[in-house]
């Protein structure tokens, strides 16, 4: 079976596991459907693959789940079916192309314990071995997400008590983990002791509400109380919320990519700016790669805050160079009759007016295989610019992330197999600078207690190779499953 | 848990367990997708609910599934995309309402086995047993269909060969199955040891059909070579078909109700001809409760046979009394201002000019509740008819079937809760009758080799008072599985 | 353009014009929306191509229409729109492939009598030159349908009152029109002075009911109170119903072909019961042309009343050779590994255990093309009969309909090109025989008052050689028209 | 019927006359309609509520159109069977609610001169009396558009040309047109007198394009090559490109509020750049009203520009305080359970980081109502904004425009109801202010060649009292049309 991996994996490019997600939990508020829909709405940016949202009420779960964004997924007929004062939710990165319903969260299965329900945004870095050992003792796996070994864990476990169940599970799998569970009776939340993903919990009139990010309590009109430590498990039941920490105790690993590009700028992770680091990157980035030049632009929108703090330090004035579109759907119809370089101009033009004759510098947030800033380059020397320089607010991206951010394989980031003077002849710029390491977790404000693996490549838990190799046989997996859909 | 069992039977109607279904299996056959449609389009009349196809090519399996009619779920976008000479499909019997899409066949499980497919038509007796005692050992389960416990008892099995695994896990079922199960290069058919529901066998070309009823090879133009018998289990490969029979040999029990009402009349079921049985039953009605009318008419289309037969008897004329619709969708808006017996005039309109006046014969095949029949008698002396009797060629249906017939339970039926004069009262008759037990099997040609339970109440395998009840169990747990939808 | 004729149309095929339908208007009935749905539905044997209905409150006219079945087009939701106490509705004729929203009725416009709808059965048979000088004097067309230019009549009519500028617009068309018009006050019903084809009056509570036939009186609850008379004109308002004879009297011309095929075996047509007509036919046919035989089986369901008259008639049973399958949907996907005679076998399938050795009668009610003809015999062959005599319940269709029928072009007609012993041998039967035209007639209490044209060519309405050729270039015109489609 | 205006005016708001919209037009390119789809696609923002597209080949017109975005009305498979090299398309601008698929453009009929479509922006201030005077003579209405009226006059001309007919309906009408034509073999494009509407010619290979805006041209690598002048009429076919100037000279009037929010930044409009005048307006507006603070933001995207500006003048730091949200579908369900200023939330959230404690200049670049402000200065307070002072980058919005732009009624606007001050007080901000009159004209580079009357009153044409009435009483047919939709 394994002798196939490489012909599969160019076959089926499409099934690539993309694991970054929002998530939503919520307890005892009045229409939790409708609450936990706008909060998956809010949190759109974070996957816009699939929509799902599991409700309970004191007899069952229910459950409705979709491909496409939230707004495509639910309406209106669908939400009032979901009855309930308790909820969670869930939305899925988008891929290109075909992608399984079956794997869309939350996942929801019948056991001992009753239904139950869960979602979860990270990744579970020994998913591939645990589901081996379970399929040997005869485990029967419906999807192909890491996820369910959590409920197969659970369902397994020695433990007469759900809680305990949970516990046991997760003090099992290894890898970044944010989730929130439901039963009939009890929301769930916890995050793994690294603390690799975001999550927080906000007080919504006499409930709780828990989301990956704080812009999903604003629009529900929630209060932020604080964040879901590394490590914590809590409990909501109608007597209270419990707070434990069961785990080992680990150092904080959070994932710096959530400042540089994933997360939303209004939002606070890990209890800071996003906002505010953003434009501190820019800064340091003018600091340590000045340049003369007529204007800063942005590559909109992840790194127009960059910009906007490049130019501030700098005192070169910032302008839209470029215009992005945001009426691109799912589907777009590309002519036979080839339009050069149609996949950047459905989504970016650039303004004439503004760059033609001038020194330009391009602040972008991370260059990953470098086709798209290729092209955008070429729009804005066709458009006149006379020297284009870009600046990138992280460092080169050059290593996998085996926890929940989608970064292309080593083989296709442009960093992990050119030098930054071959990247500069590539894009064809007048220079090219990266924020240095050092600059970048300045601006975060680290005190060690980030993980920036996909820079450096030092992993905070061990991914030894063959467990890196696990990785690629997930991929492959994923490919032997072949089209599973429904109308 | 089980103290809400009245509360949610009585919310929740709609998700009642009905397992008439039926199955196609087709080996070598190219373009094996667009057979396998064809064959369930013409096992429509068994399932209306949900329709799916599984191919295999040597690689992967390929799923699609839906709500609906086959010709509403599959477009031919989606059959291009099932790839493979080898296919299983399945279609479910239509409820009333909303149902689960997670429940539609051919179900599909990862496993040590690899990916495997299983289609299964009839029911499980033990199944809620089972379930118990396998969710208690760490099993999730998730869909409520008693077939999943199949691959769960595979996957657990100590067996290493997979057709070992599978003849273990069916020999620890009770009840009625006839089945096909699809992996990358082989494929399972089999028949439960009484033999309850059947299965055919075809050739095509170079390749192997299985098919519920003949009609299916009919269409595919396939021709009929024997039934799978009760007990055999058969397994497809490249390198020919084998037939085991690993089971202890039992009595055969074959659904006689499939002959009165459920197969269709070209088809072959249990090696008689469908079309031949219901004339006879017609006929030997006939002798048994003749009366002095007119006309006889039937309730189309389903009695229309056994009227035939009941006329040529008698020598009294058959006529088309009612005419039925055969355009009702799925759903159908009911004007809020009632319309008297608006239901049964959806489906039927009397033939004002041939009723009028006339002493008329009314067969039907079964009476379950009796509200439509009584609908259909008010019309028919809305239209003028003098006399109206009722000929049923069943007996009197008083029992449930724990088998795969979706019979209503005890407390719905007709005959279950009133005498013969109170149902002959209710719907307002000159004259009731039904064939007799004896009339029926001599009409069916029965060798004692036929299961009439749902008359007698004479189950053929032992299911005991706790086995009832664990039927109405598993009622309840699709009651308390609440909503389960995807877009 | 005429020299595109032929490319035109053997490009083109599926914009033909087919003109069969079914309409209904309903006047003060509370709900008048759910009625005119449950009418149409009735007569959804008319036209499946597609449905529409408009509905009238005192302030505004409210349209809702769509492609496919009745039931298909309209959700609750839809229907609730549709406000108002009156309501007329339309269904067409199902033609294979795409054709055009912008087609379907009722159609709509404005003018300066304010808003206007109208829904028409049958064909204008000088519609095409009217159509020419309307455009040479400026008018503009919307659609390809005939109908339309009773709009433009009547708003270029001098008359300043609604009602007297459509009748004088109805005084300038030729051919066959049963029509309802709605206005925000006004519900018109007229139907031409040859009476080609049916319309009849209802009455429901205190409101009025037209239709095309009984049975979607029936379905509505409403009761039958007349015909609307060839050459009437009836005005409904508020006021009461007034009824006028407008037109120059002219001899019935009512279509025989309806009693044959077209109508609802459960209705009234020309105030006569089509089930009798059918069966009549039938009789006569076996007294024509007796034939030796084991049974009488009919082609399901359109000739089974013919085919149980002639069994009555000639004392050889009848029996269900074929059995007819309700399943096919609008699409239906063929393999491409050919399945002989698949077209058929999807609506199909012979008995083998009735027809096995047997000689047998077949009835149909007509030949076409009689390519499906030819189909099933070879399966009734391949079944195994032993003889096949084909008795058809209507004579020779040789001549195409200008009024409203839909029969295929005299080159396609099989029995206009072809001697009956040449149809005999196509079929490959025992023997032929067409019921004689007296028989016909005799059998439908014919007393001069009815079209037989497409037997005899016997035009009721001059029909001169330019004006046949009109017909050519109306259907030229839809093949100019080109795609026309909305989502 | 004027009696019931009022009752209807609240009855239907939703089915309001919107105008804007964008317009495209291709002459000789191959897969012709799959570039004007491409050519709408970069004018979305011009109109949101349907698409449509008509090509032409040698034979025919082709023609599909849609409620929603280009990418969500046209499918592959559709785009496909829109053959021919050349087309024309045209998007309209979003109502909020339900609005007739009959009036999505381009229009299209059947006359004298075969079939033509045509696809308009603007608004033809004479439409309601044309309408009148043709509806008395007979001419009847198919939707409730004014473009419809063009086919009418055309139809009716006396000119046997098609060019001239053309030309001599367009001397008819008065208002605002650009305008695309399109037959079998020839492309029209035209533009008022007054030019109140954009439109440009490019080139693309071999082909001739029209589009609303440059941006558009970009696309479809065409090349700009000029605009279309007021008042020209032109006409393309195989045999080249014929430019006129039939109509009388007139001032030219082109839109201002092209400039200020409607266009695109990176087109060019009446040949200047839309990004450099929006900058212009924010450095005008800050010398106009400079106020001491810490940031200057933008209510984003369509203010940021004139923000920068405003920043670049005042040397106070441009922040992005608001994120916008680009997900909201075209309905969005709001709870039951009311949140504080929902609709606002949905769009925009503010970032307390940036805010918070500082003192801000808001940039927008109008008010209509002043509802969605007031609720983003609330926003921002809860934020904890210290100051907050809002710059308008036009002038009060004062008078209703009836050449193309969709404006409240007078009654709705603020500014024509409430002074400044009292704005001020409704908006609860620390001061208010908007650039002057004078200010905007300089910043656009005006030579009086822009109409600003929605600033002024001062309609360019002569909008007397009844003609404004009219525009009222179009209004009014629109709602008295009812409900129209299709499915």
């Amino acid at each position: 079976m394994f002798a196939l991996i490489k012909k599969l994996l160019q076959r089926n490019k499409k099934y690539y596991p993309k694991e970054e997600c929002g998530i939503v939990g919520i307890f005892n508020v009045e229409e939790a459907a409708n609450f936990a829909y706008l909060g998956i709405y809010a949190l759109q940016h974070r996957g816009q693959e699939s929509a799902g949202i599991v409700t309970a009420n004191e007899f069952s779960l229910h459950r409705y789940a979709g491909m496409g964004k939230v707004t495509e997924v639910f309406k209106e007929s669908k939400l009032k079916q979901l009855i309930g004062n308790s909820a969670i939710a869930h939305n899925r990165y988008s891929t290109t192309g075909a992608s399984f319903l079956r794997n869309a969260q939350p996942i929801r299965m019948e056991s001992r314990f009753g239904s139950i329900a869960l979602a979860h945004n990270g990744n579970l870095s020994n998913a591939w071995s645990i589901r081996q050992q379970l399929e040997n003792e005869g485990s029967i796996f419906q999807s192909t997400i890491d996820t369910e070994i959590i409920f197969h864990l659970m369902a397994k476990s020695k433990e007469k008590d759900l809680s305990q169940a949970l516990m046991n599970a997760l003090s099992m799998v290894k890898g970044a983990y944010s989730l929130v569970m439901l039963t009939k009776d009890t929301l769930y939340a916890a995050r793994d002791p690294n603390g690799f993903r975001p999550l927080v919990i906000g007080k919504k009139d006499d409930g709780i509400v828990f989301a990956s990010e704080t812009c999903a309590l604003d629009i529900m009109d929630a209060e932020y109380v604080r964040d879901v430590e590394p490590g914590e498990f809590i409990k909501v039941t109608k007597s209270g919320v419990e707070s434990l920490f069961p785990f080992p105790k680990s150092k904080n690993n959070m994932c710096i990519f959530e400042y540089i590009y994933f997360a939303r700028p209004d939002s606070l992770i890990f209890k800071k700016s996003v906002y505010d680091i953003r434009y501190k990157l820019g800064q340091v980035l003018s600091r340590e790669f000045a340049v003369e030049a007529d204007m800063v632009i942005s590559v909109p929108d992840s790194s127009t805050i960059a910009a906007l703090g490049y130019s501030a330090e700098s005192g070169i004035p910032y302008h839209m160079g470029l215009i992005r579109s945001h009426y691109i759907g799912r589907t777009f119809i590309e002519p036979s009759q080839k339009i050069r370089d149609f996949g950047a101009k459905l989504k970016y033009n650039s303004i004439t007016s503004v760059v033609k004759g001038k020194r330009i510098i391009v602040v972008d947030d991370s260059i990953m295989r470098g086709t798209t800033q290729r092209k955008i380059i070429k729009m804005l020397r066709k458009a006149g610019a006379k020297e284009i320089h870009i600046r990138i607010s992280s460092p080169p991206t050059m290593f996998p992330c085996y926890f929940g951010i989608d970064i292309p394989t080593k083989r296709e980031l442009i960093a992990a197999t050119h030098t930054i003077e071959e990247i500069h002849k590539y894009l064809q710029v007048d220079s090219l600078a990266y924020i240095s390491h050092e600059g970048m977790l300045a601006a975060a404000g680290d005190e060690g207690d980030h993980c920036s693996a996909c820079f450096t490549g030092n992993y905070p838990i061990n991914v030894e190779d063959n467990q890196k190799s696990e990785y690629q046989n997930q991929k492959m997996l994923f490919d032997e499953y072949g089209i599973e859909e429904n109308s």
